[in-house]
């Protein structure tokens, strides 16, 4: 049942969808009309409110995540959906999870782990630009998830002042100079994603990657393709997102066994699902 | 520090990997030697241990989400981390929620639900094949996420016996038999997720979609690429998966405005990104 | 060296271009002033003219075939570069080669085969809209390709004046009805492709193609990713085309050897560059 | 009808296939049985031969351009139907063009462009490996091609023999350092392609352009996606070519208007659809 003070999504019926905090006695002004919360306070999720007026219609739907970030004000990039998803299984980000953020930018990413690490795991949120700072802050609070995240204006080149951290996603214009800093400040075996937009950010992180202890380094990039949802017309949209980023994931080790040879024929060529030998 | 008891990647040198259970006394043989678990234990996760005949070396790590999947029993085709990490995003999965997932198979996907749902959520496992059901809670056992999971031997097309959920995974061979049990056992805006591997599928699935209350449908397909990690000479890997799954989202509604007319022009084609208006 | 009546790309120092006829005394007015004619005329190609009041220039170009057909007059959807060439190396088209191209539309891929097959082949177009045939006969002759084509206003559901061809094009809105009088108009051996924009289409012909003695069928999707051309930034472009249309391709023989098993799980499920056994 | 000397694709009923020259008395032995070549002359294209003691059945249908590449000799990397069929019409490749190929490889790429060129055309195809060289002419004269090409053994660093070519397709291991030598050879508003497999390249390759008379740069990538051709469980293919090479192509002027800001923020983004003003 919806409750004063609760977020929730209108989906209108033309399929146009925002997000409202519903207070007692307020109102909100949409193409639709304008919407009496008193009408949608003490309704189930799933229900429809119908405005006065116009006699046009929303759904009420409880916000997901990815509501939550298309909605969010922001003054950044956010990383998407089809990237924060890889990056949350691939950095293995679970309730109890202790992990670095930086940049936090407008707090997409920062909400995507906050939401999974519970009471019992923390994200150590960095990020250097007080308008940000203070933006991230306002979202995270706005989500309810500012218990979750400890949060700190500060410029990480002198290092980060939190050590031993299951992972850390890194998302700076220059990832390839604080390589060393996430080395320092993951535990053996964390789990570092790093953001990189061009190839040839890549390759200078695969570079520095390779200069200290970490190992299993896979550089991906995700394609999301969606299909206009007509059954008797079924193909894919005409247009897409092409890029977004190349997703550059690594562990670190305490030392290596030996220095990798990067350039052997066959690193890196082996497929992903046959890494791990299978039971008998 | 690795206990005994504790399940642990050995990340070899030449990078092959598996998971062994360490206990006192353990042993296992391996194509680079015999590993001793007791030089195991006591060490920290990051750590090197060298097998005494053949000077040849593992890296000990934690096993992630990833690594278990790709090294667990199996008798069904798992669903990938490029497709189950943007189904657990999609669906919403966090701490506290109630999932139903169906069929379970070899339970990699409950195991990606149940380690976020945490001790407030659950995930509502039902399968009707019992080799299966035994397989997937003897891998869920070894996990350590039983707990989080309450497993049926049953077939769904009577229905489920939870109600109210947050959201369904609905992966079995005739997704569109399913549909209306599914919009039974959702709450009000819960997610449902689908798993297609055919476009036959895509369509039936969606005609009944369109019958009943869900709305918000959207058709998905994930292709990630992989690129050989090589700083000097980036470029994708030869070889790719094309296809695994499409994947079917939508939302429950308790009734409709009006029936969709599902075949409009604009319908489906909107960008994602710009589904929810942003705020000012 | 141009000559007057040569239609000759101008290409913008801004990097917009269009395509003029530049005939003595003529002009073309532009965003970056009027383009005098006579002060191109007996330029060479890759030379620059620059337009007296503005200093500002252009390019000379002579036009390609996708210079051509982005600037064509059009009332029809074209078939895109990624597509065409794919087609026409798929049904092999070459100087001497005879094709049906069926329905014309606006005429760029009846272009982009007439450039091909020379004096010594045929394009045999057939087109059921008066509106398209003239436009088509209109482009056609513009680009200097007519006499290379046999046009027809035609409706082909009574089948083609020829037959013997080498090759056909099918792109008509329901392909699934006319397998039969193109399974006709081919000579033993000859190629069929198919203009199939959903699934569903693509599922109708397939099933038409195995009622007549087809083999070697292949359904393709062509997906042309275009990067950023930065050599310190190269990266995708944020946006692309996401899909035009499915490709069916197949080849007549006279009569089966013995009725498919179209559902055999091999079948199709071989690598396209491995059906042919390389000599030794 | 096939007559002595064709060559013709055998097509088997389990679907593999190959090519064999057939000559009065010859005969070839396959895993279905021996063939014996007198059966086969005379008969149609499209026609089935039936092995005597087998009674299993091939069809006998003309080879294509893409049968031949694909049954052909080969000592190197072919160049795949996906780029060069996209490489043919970007180069604007038809009867009369003058085109320069090199390296020659196996002769495959060239083969592409002879079939098209016709008697008033020529590929002027150069290889600096004898054995490479040798392999080419053989494999061309099969295919009834050489007299569209002239062939040279020879290290292209000291330039080409021929100059004002229509189009180049270069194709050898660094690029980046024969830039200059194309521009000299190509004639005004010639067109450049160059064979990038790795991202490396491709920069390397785009800062040689900047500093040349080259305009009109583009970076392309093509994915082909193939479909199980199965009416009532259509899908793509389960695993698929990844990558081959990134194509860049470009276009040679006379002198620059003024150099290129290649870094601006506009550049290289916009869409090769409406690159060019659609005529009113």
């Amino acid at each position: 049942m919806v409750k004063s003070g609760d977020r929730v999504v209108l989906y209108g019926e033309d399929g146009k969808k925002f997000i409202v905090k519903v207070e007692e006695g307020g109102k909100k002004g949409t193409h639709l009309g304008v919407v009496e919360f008193d009408s949608i306070i003490g309704k189930e999720y799933g229900d429809v409110v119908t405005i006065g007026k116009t006699q046009k219609s929303y759904y009420i739907l409880p916000p997901t995540y990815i509501d939550d970030i298309f909605s969010m004000k922001r003054k950044t990039q956010i990383i998407y959906p089809k990237d924060s998803s890889y990056i949350l299984l691939k950095l293995d980000i679970k309730p109890g999870t202790k992990v670095i953020d930086t940049g936090v930018g407008s707090g997409a990413m920062c909400a995507a782990m906050a939401r999974l690490v519970g009471p019992t795991g923390k994200v150590y949120a960095y990020e250097r630009r007080e308008d940000f700072y203070n933006l991230a802050i306002s979202n995270l609070t706005e989500w309810g998830l500012i218990d979750n995240v400890e949060i700190r204006l500060k410029d990480i080149s002198m290092g980060f002042d939190h050590s031993n951290v299951d992972a850390i996603l890194l998302d700076v214009p220059d990832p390839e100079n604080y390589i060393h800093v996430c080395w320092e400040a993951l535990a053996g075996g964390g789990r570092l994603g790093v953001i990189c937009p061009t190839t040839n950010q890549v390759s200078m992180v695969l570079e520095k990657l390779y200069e200290y202890p970490f190992i299993d380094v896979e550089v991906w990039e995700s394609l999301m393709r969606q299909y206009k949802p007509y059954p008797n017309r079924l193909r894919p949209v005409d247009r897409m997102v092409a890029h977004t980023t190349f997703l550059v994931f690594s562990r670190k080790v305490n030392k290596f066994i030996k220095k990798q040879e990067i350039e052997s024929e066959s690193y890196g060529d082996q497929e992903n699902v046959q890494q791990i030998e299978q039971k008998e």
